[in-house]
Order: C-alpha cells, then sequence, then structure tokens
C-alpha cells in the first residue's frame, strides 16, 4: 500500500528510467533529485518534475522519498502523526485508508539490516506491470476488480474502489448489519462461547503451525524479471508463495475480517535492496510472524481463503479459489451476521461501557509499545554505534601502552606486557560482542513490540465500527418517533449490537491471551540471551585478569 | 603554583571582595565575569578590569579563570599545549616553570566528584595573607626566602628567586656540576649499585609505609580562618600536616633533587569547595598517593628532609628542621656530587645512548598514558551520563507496559506483570550500578595514569639537565683547545657524565620496577571489579528471568 499524503515532496531516484515517446513520461537517472508533482495518478506513476523543470510520469518503485532515510523511523510513533491520529476520532472507520498513512512507508519501515547494500535489482512493480500488459491492462488482470488490483500497479485509486466495495467502512456504516432485514444464510458460523476469561472464540483442538522458509529467486521473461518465491509448509505439502500472494490474502482477511478482528498489516513493500540476503531474511521473517498470528487466530486461520493460501492443490485449484475468495459477500460489518454468541444479549450501555474498557487500553498499549520502541531504537543505536567504539577504543588504548611498556628494555616484564595485550584484546572482543547483541535479543524485544504496534494501529477502525453501531442504536428511538425504524427494527439493533460487543470481547480475549504469550516469551528469550551476555564478559575478563602477576 | 602564562582571559568572580581604598584594589562581586589584563602581579594578586572598564587589583583565589570549568580536561592531553611542549625542547631545564604550565590549574585539576557544591569558604590564601601579615609581611615570612614563598602569596615572582637560587636550572646549568673543582663533602652518599636490571639505587631493607588519613578542620583567629589538617603515620606517631607543609616539602625536594630524580606535583591547589567533603577525600587520597610513591623512593624517603616531615617531635623540632633544610647547597645538579656508583665510567657516546633511549620510552609512555586517560574520561562520561539514563529508560518502559497489562481486566496475568515489573527494576539498578561503577574501578586506573602523566611530565627536566651535560662534554676538546679548560677538567667531566648516566639508569630502573607493580596492581583492580559488575548484572537478570512462566 502505497497511497500517499505528501505532495510535492522531493524524491531520489533509485534506477535510470528512459521514458517512452508519446506516453508522458520523464526520463530520469539514478541518484536524480525530483519532486513530486502529484501522488494521484495511480498504475504505479507518479508525476514528478525534474531540475530542468520538466514534467511526466515515473514509476513510483524507481524512487524513494528523501526524508525517509532512517529505517529507524519505522521502530519509533509514526512521524507523520498518522497512525497517531488514528486514535484521536476516526467513527468512521477508514481501517485502508489508515495502514497506509505512513508515507513512503515502503522505503522507511523494515529492519537496518535490511537496507545495506544498493540491490539494484527491481521486481515486483516490473512483475506485477508486466502481468497486467500480458493480461491486456488494468481491469481485466487476473485479480478481478478486487484485491489485487490494490497491489502494484494501482496504489492510488485502488482506495476508492476499495471505499465502494467495502460496506464496513462506507459512509452507511455498521446500519447495513445492524438493520439488514435478511441475514444470509452463511454456512460458516462463528460461534462465540463463554469462558473463564469471558467470550471466547471457538479454537481448534491443534493450533494450526506454519513455516515459512526456503526463499528462492525465481524468474519470468527469460530472466528479465525476477522474484523471490517462499516455500509455506503446514501439516500438508509445501506451497509457493510470492509476496504479492500474501498481500492479497492481507487484502482478502481485511475485507472479510477487518470490522471484527485487526488484521495486522504485512511487512512493508520494499523496494530498494530486494534481493539483498538480509532483507529477503528479514521479510521472511517478518512474513513468518504474520503467518504465525494468523494461524493462531481459530477465526481465520479456519476461514476458507487462509485455508486455500496453505493447502491449494494445484495454480487450477490456486485461481479458482481466488475467484470464489474475491466473490465472497460476507465482508466489512455483514461479518458479524455469522457471529453466534452463546450468551444472553447485552445491554447497550455495557456494550459501551465494554468498548470504552478496550479502547482505553488498547490505547494505552500502543502508547507503550512505542515507548519500548524509541528506548529500544536508541538502545540499539547505542549498541552498534558509540558503544562498541568505545571498548575498541579502551583496548586499543591498553595494547598501545602495553607495547610501549615492551619496548622499555627493561627485563622482566613480558608477564605484564601479556596480560595487558590480552586484556587490551578483550575489550575489543567486548566491543564486538556490544555490537553483535542487539541482534541476539533486542531484535526480538523490538519485532515483537513492533508487530504489536502494527496490531495495536488497527484496533482504532475496529473498535471505531463497534462505536458507530452504539451510536445508532442511541439514535434508535429517535428514528422510532421519526418512523424511519420500527420498534422490532429497534430491538434487532440492540440484538446485533450485543452480538457486535460479544465479537469484540472474544476478540480482545484472543488478543489477551497472544499478548500475554508473546510478552512472556519474548522477555525471557531477552533476559536469557543479556545473561549469557553479561557472563561471557565477567567471563572473559577473568580470563584476563587471571594473566596478571598475583601479589 | 599558580604562575598563568594565559592574558587578558576571562575569569568568574568566586567571591566578594571589597577595595581598600588607594590601594589599587577593584572592588568585585560573586558571579561577575572580569577580564584579566595582568597575571604577572605577584603576592596573590591579579591585575583586572571590570564590565564598566575600571582597573585593579584582585586577590587571584577569587576567580576563577571561565574556560576551566570542565574538571575532566585534567585528565586529557593539557589544553594549553603546554605540557606538551615540555617533551619538544627545554634543555634548560625549566622544571619549575614546567609543573605550573597548566594555567589556571587549580581551578582545572581534580576530580569531578569533587566540583559539587559551592563552597563558600577560602582558606589557605586568606591564611597565608594572614601569616604575611602577622609576621609583618613577605620577605619575612616563616619560609625565609625559599620554598614556602611560593606557595600561598607569591606565585609569580617566586619564579625569578627560583631560578635564581636554583643552579641547576639557571643558565650556567649543570656545568656547574662538571667543572666544580672540589666536590663538597656531603655525609649523605647516594650509592648505586649493579643490580641483575643494571643500576640501581641502594634500597633499605624494608620500605617505608605512611597513611595519610582524619583530615580535620582547624582554625585560628577565633574561627575566621580555618583549614584541613591531615594526620600522616609511619611507624612512628602520627603528625599533622596542612597542605602547605606538603607543597613546602615539594618545594625541597625539588629543589634538592629534581635534576636527577622526577619529582611529581602535589595535586592541586584548589579553591572552591575546599571543605566539601568529596574534595577534602579526593585530596587526602592524591596526598596519599604522592606520599606513598616518595616512600617508595629509597633516595627520597631516605633523605633528612622527608624524615623531618614524617617524624618532627614538636613544633620547635619542625621549625628547625625546616630552616636547616631551607639552607641546605646541596642542590639542583649538585645533588650528583653525591652519587657514587660502584661501576666502571661509561663512555659519553654511551650516555647519550642511554639518555635518548629513556627520553623516548618516557615520551612513547607519556602518549600511552594519555591516551588511556582520554579513552577512560570517555568511557566515565558515558557510563555516569547516557548509559544509566537509557537503562533508566529501559527499565522504566518495561515497567510502564507491565502496569498497562495489570489494568487489561483480564484475570491470570499477574505472573507476567510481576516478572515485567522486576524486570524493570533491575533495569533501574543496572542504570544505578553503571552510574557508580566508575567510582570502583575506573577512578583508580584513571588516578594511576593521571599520577605517571604528572611523573612522566617531569622526565623532560630530568632528562634536559642530561642532554645538557652530554652537550657540555662534547665540547670539551674545543673547551680544551681555546684553553679555557685543562685536559684533566675534561677527564672530570666524562667521569661526571658517567655518574649523572648512571643515575638517570639508577632512576629509569626505579621507575620501571614501579611501573610493572602499579599497572599489575590496578589493571587487577580494574578487572577484579569488572568482573564483579558484569557477574552481579548477570546475577540479577538472571533472578528476573527466574520470575517468568517457564514455557
Amino acid at each position: 500500500m502505497c497511497f500517499c499524503f505528501l505532495t510535492c515532496a522531493q524524491a531520489q531516484v533509485l534506477y535510470d528510467f528512459t521514458a517512452e515517446p508519446g506516453n508522458n513520461e520523464l526520463t530520469v537517472r539514478e541518484g536524480e533529485t525530483i519532486t513530486i508533482t502529484n501522488q494521484s495518478i495511480g498504475g504505479g506513476w507518479i508525476e514528478a518534475q525534474n531540475s530542468r523543470g520538466e514534467v511526466g510520469l515515473v514509476p513510483e518503485d524507481y524512487i524513494e522519498a528523501s526524508n525517509g532515510n532512517d529505517p529507524w523511523l519505522a521502530w519509533n510513533a509514526d512521524p507523520s502523526g498518522g497512525s497517531n491520529n488514528n486514535w484521536a476520532s476516526n467513527p468512521e472507520g477508514t481501517q485502508t485508508a489508515k495502514s497506509t498513512a505512513d508515507p513512503w512507508g515502503s522505503t522507511s519501515h523494515g529492519h537496518p539490516q535490511a537496507y545495506q547494500g544498493p540491490g539494484a535489482e527491481d521486481d515486483e512493480w516490473d512483475d506485477e506491470w508486466d502481468d497486467m500488459k500480458s493480461t491486456g491492462g488494468y481491469v481485466e488482470s487476473e485479480s478481478g476488480d478486487g484485491g489485487a488490483m490494490q497491489r502494484g500497479g494501482a496504489h492510488a485509486t485502488s482506495m476508492k474502489i476499495s471505499l465502494n466495495k467495502f460496506p464496513g467502512f462506507s459512509k452507511s456504516g455498521p446500519e447495513l448489519y445492524l438493520l439488514c432485514k435478511q441475514l444470509a444464510k452463511s454456512k460458516d458460523k462463528l460461534p462465540i462461547y463463554m469462558g473463564e476469561v469471558g467470550p471466547v472464540w471457538s479454537y481448534p483442538e491443534t493450533q494450526l503451525d506454519c513455516v515459512v522458509a526456503d526463499p528462492k529467486k525465481g524468474s519470468k521473461m527469460y530472466g528479465l524479471k525476477s522474484y523471490i518465491e517462499y516455500q509455506i509448509t503446514t501439516t500438508n505439502r509445501p506451497v509457493n508463495h510470492r509476496y504479492k500472494h500474501f498481500d492479497w490474502l492481507y487484502e482478502r482477511l481485511l475485507d472479510k475480517f477487518g470490522s471484527a478482528i485487526p488484521i495486522p498489516s504485512l511487512p512493508d513493500k520494499q523496494v530498494t535492496g530486494r534481493f539483498e540476503e538480509e532483507f529477503i531474511k528479514m521479510r521472511m521473517e517478518r512474513l513468518q510472524g504474520w503467518v504465525t498470528r494468523m494461524c493462531r487466530h481459530p477465526v481465520i486461520s479456519s476461514s476458507e481463503v487462509f485455508q486455500l493460501f496453505l493447502t491449494y492443490k494445484d495454480e487450477k485449484d490456486w485461481k479458482m479459489g481466488k475467484r470464489k475468495a474475491e466473490k465472497d459477500e460476507t465482508v466489512g460489518v455483514m461479518i458479524f451476521s455469522t457471529v453466534e454468541p452463546e450468551a444472553p444479549d447485552l445491554d447497550p450501555s455495557e456494550v459501551e461501557q465494554k468498548c470504552e474498557q478496550f479502547s482505553r487500553f488498547t490505547k494505552a498499549m500502543d502508547d507503550g509499545v512505542k515507548e519500548i520502541l524509541t528506548v529500544g531504537n536508541e538502545h540499539w543505536k547505542r549498541c552498534t554505534g558509540p558503544l562498541p567504539k568505545e571498548y575498541q577504543r579502551i583496548g586499543k588504548a591498553v595494547q598501545n601502552l602495553s607495547s610501549v611498556f615492551s619496548s622499555s628494555g627493561y627485563q622482566g616484564e613480558s608477564t605484564l606486557t601479556d596480560a595487558m595485550t590480552a586484556t587490551g584484546k578483550t575489550y575489543e572482543e567486548i566491543a564486538q560482542m556490544f555490537a553483535e547483541q542487539p541482534k541476539k535479543d533486542l531484535h526480538f524485544l523490538m519485532e515483537t513490540n513492533n508487530e504489536y504496534k502494527g496490531l495495536l494501529g488497527c484496533f482504532p477502525d475496529t473498535i471505531g465500527v463497534h462505536k458507530a453501531a452504539i451510536d445508532k442504536v442511541k439514535e434508535a428511538d429517535k428514528l422510532v418517533a421519526t418512523s424511519k425504524i420500527t420498534p422490532q427494527d429497534k430491538l434487532t439493533m440492540a440484538k446485533r449490537v450485543s452480538t457486535m460487543s460479544y465479537a469484540l470481547q472474544a476478540e480482545m480475549n484472543h488478543f489477551h491471551s497472544n499478548r500475554i504469550y508473546d510478552y512472556n516469551r519474548v522477555m525471557q528469550l531477552y533476559l536469557e540471551e543479556q545473561v549469557k551476555f553479561y557472563e561471557t564478559i565477567a567471563a572473559k575478563l577473568r580470563q584476563a585478569h587471571s594473566q596478571f602477576t598475583t601479589m
């Protein structure tokens, strides 16, 4: 998703691009700075002006916003304020718009290690572009009129399509479900039971497990276009998927479940360094995290579309499944029509109270998580920057003094100089250890919190749907009085808002139990590695200490 | 010693001073900024100009140079470059001038902890001032025409007196000794033996041990003037000395032995915060270091003046001993007349080679020591500044998240939140540990290196005396040819320069053996504490880790 709010921003050209004559294109060269004059062109193009004042279209993946170069920004509070604003007031529920609020997110997200190396090859944009051409253009692309269109070529315009198609997020809001005359009979029911902790989804006996591994470079067009394919293995035979397939799945899940279940975004699309080893590893790790989270969700993991993704038999099966999923009409707020709580209806005021509570909690946790990310980010920078340099310098200084001592011509001080040299080298090793440690512990703490930041960022929209429903129910008396709805409609609305509340409670309980599991695990891992780290340092220093003469 | 090379520097007024009419004095107020217009007034006065353009005399201890506020400068290479210049070319041997080359040293030296708190009381300057008044003025002060005059009131002018009195450092140079017709029969002979490592001083069977302790505030003039007295204990009964007595001793040792033995400077005189507890502790520690080093030197520890300092019986004994020491004529280069090597004479070229070797070594070690101080200084700042802040923030962030978790309303997560809170608190403890650690280990490494920096800073002068002697001997043939000296004189000179070389070698060997001992000890201490530090952190983190649920 690359819907950018910035206009007239400066951007760096990443790769040479030669304009095709007569196409309103602009020839640009790698390293050139251009000014973006229109982000909303769509089709993977932006309009830009070069330093000579010439204006024309440039493929958006060939450029990078000039201010998005600090990869660490992604781990801090969203610098554009977009994500924060979400929490303020967003009653209409604009989840799709929200998840793209970080302009140039594709270059500013990700892990620092993933940003090294040039990575001049270009993959998916070109590739999608090529797909489009080969299938005769945009609207007729393989993915039909929804989902996959929003990826690749059609970033900006996809928003409108999405808003039109996605009833839950349209202006009509949750009343589509609240006032729906006849609920469609879906065969996929989502029961909610009363567990020890309150309402819970129906959990499968065994949790789906899934491994994303073995990234392989594939190519088309005689090697001109290349991409990375990941192998995804559940209990079934492995399937292969490209990033764009994950993205298609994400869009489907968001369409179908987004009103009831926060669907975390995928790791961001990345233009530069796409085939760089570290980047591929990082993306794989994050895709693994994303799929694992989906697997752990009882509603998502058992959904047809998710099962299709993991277990399609062959290309034909996959294509058929895709088309079917794209035609699914139980999407947006209509997902609540499949929710069946086995519990008495709640009073609307009780619903409101629950909703407020979850809103407060997720907001507070969002703040807490961002604080950890900010602090962790600082710590990472210190551990990989000034600290190793300092220990390195300490090591060098001790070794230098030792070598001066060796030149004294005084006999019998080799024990001292050997011990000092060893001490100096030990501090150099400690420098190295400091530099490498964050990858071993802080990395996972950061990744977990980053994942939760993403997840928490989806809650305002999910909660927003509930708030809009509550507001609608509050209007019910007036609507009855003005004969806009019948008294029976009012009762139906109250019942349905109760159902929505049970869904939210089940989702919150799911969130809490996952949160407890995740934080317990990551804190343990972090501390384990930290203990090892400090113990290793102590052991190394003890070894150096033992080389001095005991007096 | 406060002989300042800076002129027209800005200075801060530390205390109110009201001019006496008709005395060319300038009234200044605490906090006022003044411009120093003449440093060389002497008598403890400087000439300064206030912001209204008025010029007059101000007591130099009432002001502080504006740029000398970073106490850490003292542990770096001398910012004025004065000390470095010493190494370049200084054949005349101006040790006294050298040891004061750090302008405003009295405020820029010392330990950072010693610089907290206002410490508005003034001690020694006032006190000396008062002494002078009570004894009828400057020249007639208790200390006669040398030594103690250089302290307190008479900083600038003392240099001239010293240069005049101190033959080794006068323009006549080492020839005073080399060409002396008849060597005075001193009863204090300084034999040099051939030890395993080469020429060595004669070491006593047991090394003198000495404890500086129990600093007590004394006062005179009905409490108007106060000072600190330290108790110095050897095997004898304890004696009490004020800083100014240490300074008198230093001047005597410098006069008497400075040409042969580098006499390290005392910890600098300090104007601000003089009675602040930390400062007194630090000064005591450094005086202890200085006295210990003197005790360890076989020549100094057995000298009459040093013994007087440690073991005087009563006030009368002390005063008599002082007068005697001040009348000692075996000072400057004449100290070599008491050196008696039991080894064959060296060839002058061999002498030159030794001298060059020591010069190179001490220069290289000076660089090495300064590097350690610079790096250690950086490390200290990081350990007491950003690092604890960062661990503090990590601790707070984890505790904040824990308290958000506690507010979830979800049951059964108290194990997690308790463990997270404990982890957060552990990181706060680690923050505290980081902040306090330098005092436990780096402090001693820094102090040792600082001491060696001071000691090494004396070598250029000591070596300079030898170089001047070698140059004189090289001229011998010409002097014989022009009948300025006899052929016999030439032989005497060669013999005496050989004696000087043995003294230098004995001193170098003494230096080396002390250096090996000191560095072995301080490195061990440092590493021991570092090991403890990292082990304690690991143990604390292991404890925090154990509170999480094992999965």
